[in-house]
C-alpha cells in the first residue's frame, strides 16, 4: 500500500483525450490498496487566454482579481479529470487548494503555501476516491485565492505530498528526467537516476528548467522523494532525494547548466572606500533589480577608484539603466557598460566539496578551447563561469564530455 | 443614499466591451453615497460552452463536478468586472457565491439558496468598493459549489437584495419590462409599470418567459422590490411589488400568458371507482413526469368507466408513454391517446378576484373566435384553457384586446 502524489501538467490535461490517457494509465498503474492523489495544472493554453482576456480590460495588474481569474483554469481542469475517472468507473473527487487545505501568502501571482492542511483529502481517500487537488492555487487566511507563480502546481504536488507524509511525489513532464546538461545543447547528456535536493536547488537557480527551485525546496524540507519523469513512457524518470541511494550514481560532477539570461553591469571609475558597494547594491535592490554574481578589482595604479563588475538577468536591463544612470548624480564614477551578450555556464556536484582539483580542471577545459572567463563565482556545490554568449555551447559540450562523462568512467 | 443590487445577465457581459458599456452606465447613474452590489452571470456562451466540454469527457451527469465546472464562468466573469471599474477608476471587489455568503442546499445543478450572511459584501461596501457577486451559485454546509439551476442568476440577485434589506433589485435584461402578454405575439401589448409577486409568479408559471418562478418568490419571501428593465435602454421597466402603489395601475386582468410547451394526455375506460386516480398519478410523479391540469368525465352511459385527461409537458411525452404503457399491465385501461398539438392560454389578475363574470367574459370571446376549450383550470387569479395550437395567437390576440386593453379604458 502506498500513497502517491502524481503531477501533471497543462499540456498533459489539454483535451478529453489526453485527460483520458492518464486516466487509463493511472488505472492501469494502481494496485488495489493505493491512494492515489493527482495535482493537475489548467488545461493546455488556458492560462495564457485568460491573461489575454484580462488584457483586453486593463492593463494594471490587479492582483486579487488577476488570481481569482487564473485560477478557474484549473477548477475546470480538476472538475473534467474527476469526470473522466468516473466515466472508467474509478470513484473520484475533484478539490480547489482551499478544500484540499492549501494555505497561501497573500501575495497575488506569487504566493506562497504557508500551511496545509490535508484532512478533507485524506478523507475522500478513505471513500475509496482518487483524489484531483487543483495546482498553482492557495487560499488566504481572508478566504481569497492566491495564485504560486510560474511552476506553482509543481510546488503544491510536492507540498501536498510532504504534509501527506506520501510515499513519493511524481512529477510528470515531457521530458524523461533530470539530465547531467540540456540535452538540446549535448546529445551525450546522460540521464541521472538520482540526485540530491541540493544538487537540484543548484542546478535549477542555475539555469536547468526541469523544475521549479521552490518545488525543490518543499521537498527538501518535508523529505519527501521527488520522482521527474515521462507523461508519455512508462520509464523509469530521476528521483530527486536528500542523499544518494546507490554510491554509483554518485559522482564528483553531477551536472551542467547554462544560463543566457545574462547580462553584465561595468561600473568604472568608483571611489575604493567603505560604504561605496553598499550604496550602489542597496540602490539596486531597492528597485528589484537581483544581482547574481560579483567582482571588484582595485585598480593597481590608482587605488583610490576601482571597477565593479556584476551580473543581473537581461529582463531587468531597462531597469538597471535607469538607477545607474541616477546613480551617476549622488557618488562618483566615470561610467557604466552594460553587455548583454553574456552566459553563464555552471558544473554542480555535492562530491566537489573536498575536491579542490575541480575548479582548476573547468577552467583549464575552457582555457584550451579558448574561452575567455570573465567572472568566477562560487557556492558549496557548484563553480560557475560568466563567457561570451556565443561560446556557450562549445563550453557546455567540452565541460559536459571531459568533466562528467569522464567522470562516471 | 441607497442600496441597490443590479443583475445582468451573461449576454451583458459577453465581451470586455460590453462589459465597460455596464461599467460606464453604472457609474454614470450612482449618486455620491449609493451603495451598488452587481451580480453577473458567466460571459455569452461560457456556460454552454462547459456543458459541450463535459459532455466529451461523460455523458453521466456528475453532478458535483458539473456544478464545479459550470461555476467557473461566473469567477471568470467578476474578476473581469472588477477590473474593468477599476480601469475606470472605480474601486470594485468580486466575490463567489461563497464569499458572499450565499449557502446552498447540495441538490447540484438545481441548488436552492438556504441561508445568506452578506457581511463580507457589507465590510466591502463600507471601504468604498462597487461588489461584483457571482450569480447562480453558492456553497453548502459541506464547502461544495452548486448551481441554482436556470435563471439562478435572478434567484441570486434578489436574495440577496432581500438579506441585505436593499432599496431596489434591478433585472436587466433584453426587453423594456413585464408586458400584458408577449410583445411578440401582440403588438398590442403594452408595458406594465407595476405588477403584484403573486400575479408576476401566475404569469411566470403559466408561460411568461421575462422572470424565474424562484426569484419572484424570493422577492416575496423578502418584501425587496423587483425592478425589470433594459440593458439598452434608461426607460423605466416594471416593478414587482407586494401591491399596487397607485390605484392607476390596478386592473380587473393583469395580462395573457401563453404556454406552448403543452401536450394533453387522454385516458379512456379507466374504472370509475376511489383509489384509481390516486394510482395514476402517484405513478406519474414518481417518474418524475409533472402533471398540470386535469379533468375526470363520468360517462353518462356506463358509469362503471370514466375518461380522464390531463396535460403534460411535451419534454415528458416520451417519459409518460413508457410509464403508461407499463400502467396498462396493471389498471383497467382502453387506451391512451398523446396530442402534443395543444397550448394553453391565461388570464391573471388579482383584480378577477372579486369578478365573477371575468370567467365567462373569456370563454365568449374564444367562442366567438370560434376556439373550441377543451379543458379549463382556475387559480385564485388566473383562469386557463387549453386549446388548439394553431388557435394560440388569435386566442391570445382577441383576449388581450378585449379584456386587458378594454379594461384600461
Amino acid at each position: 500500500m502506498a500513497l502517491i502524489v502524481k503531477k501533471f501538467g497543462g499540456s498533459s490535461v489539454a483535451t478529453p483525450e489526453k485527460m483520458f490517457n492518464i486516466v487509463n494509465r493511472v488505472l492501469a498503474g494502481k494496485k488495489e490498496d493505493d491512494n492515489i492523489v493527482l495535482v493537475v495544472s489548467a488545461m493546455g493554453d488556458t492560462t495564457d487566454e485568460l491573461v489575454s482576456l484580462a488584457k483586453q480590460v486593463t492593463s494594471h495588474p490587479y492582483g486579487r482579481e488577476m488570481d481569482r481569474l487564473l485560477s478557474t483554469g484549473e477548477q475546470m481542469s480538476i472538475a473534467l479529470m474527476a469526470m473522466a475517472f468516473m466515466e472508467k468507473g474509478h470513484p473520484a473527487v475533484s478539490m480547489t487548494g482551499e478544500q484540499a487545505g492549501i494555505k497561501s501568502s497573500n501575495a497575488y501571482g506569487k504566493g506562497r503555501i504557508t500551511d496545509i492542511d490535508p484532512s478533507r483529502v485524506f478523507e475522500a481517500l478513505k471513500g475509496g476516491n482518487i483524489v484531483i487537488v487543483a495546482g498553482f492555487q492557495g487560499i488566504t487566511d481572508d478566504g481569497d485565492i492566491t495564485t504560486l507563480g510560474r511552476g506553482g502546481s509543481d510546488t503544491t504536488a510536492v507540498a501536498l505530498a510532504g504534509a501527506m507524509k506520501a510515499d513519493v511525489c511524481e512529477i510528470f513532464t515531457d521530458v524523461e528526467g533530470v539530465y547531467s546538461t540540456d540535452p538540446r545543447i549535448s546529445p551525450n547528456a546522460v540521464k541521472l537516476a538520482e540526485i540530491t535536493y541540493g544538487e537540484m536547488l543548484e542546478m535549477a537557480r542555475l539555469g536547468a528548467g526541469v523544475m521549479q527551485p521552490r518545488a525543490v525546496e518543499m521537498g527538501s524540507r518535508y523529505g519527501v522523494p521527488i520522482h521527474v519523469r515521462s507523461t508519455f513512457s512508462d520509464n523509469e524518470g530521476t528521483i530527486i532525494r536528500e542523499a544518494y541511494t546507490m554510491s554509483a550514481n554518485e559522482h564528483v560532477i553531477t551536472g551542467v547548466a547554462d544560463d543566457t539570461n545574462v547580462a553584465k553591469v561595468s561600473l568604472a571609475g568608483v571611489e575604493n572606500k567603505p560604504g561605496v558597494a553598499h550604496t550602489i547594491f542597496q540602490t539596486l535592490a531597492d528597485g528589484n533589480v537581483d544581482v547574481d554574481m560579483i567582482v571588484q578589482s582595485v585598480r593597481t595604479i590608482n587605488d583610490a577608484l576601482t571597477d565593479i563588475v556584476f551580473t543581473i538577468t537581461r529582463d531587468d536591463v531597462v531597469l538597471a539603466k535607469d538607477i545607474l544612470e541616477n546613480l551617476k548624480k549622488t557618488i562618483r564614477m566615470d561610467d557604466f557598460v552594460i553587455n548583454e551578450h553574456m552566459a553563464k555556464v555552471s558544473i554542480v556536484g555535492a562530491g566537489m566539496l573536498g575536491q579542490p582539483g575541480v575548479a582548476a580542471k573547468m577552467f583549464g577545459i575552457l582555457s584550451a578551447e579558448g574561452i575567455n572567463i570573465e567572472i568566477i563565482s562560487t557556492s558549496e556545490i557548484s563553480i560557475s563561469c560568466l563567457i561570451a554568449e556565443d561560446r556557450v555551447k562549445e563550453a557546455v559540450h567540452a565541460i559536459h564530455d571531459k568533466l562528467v562523462l569522464d567522470g562516471r568512467g
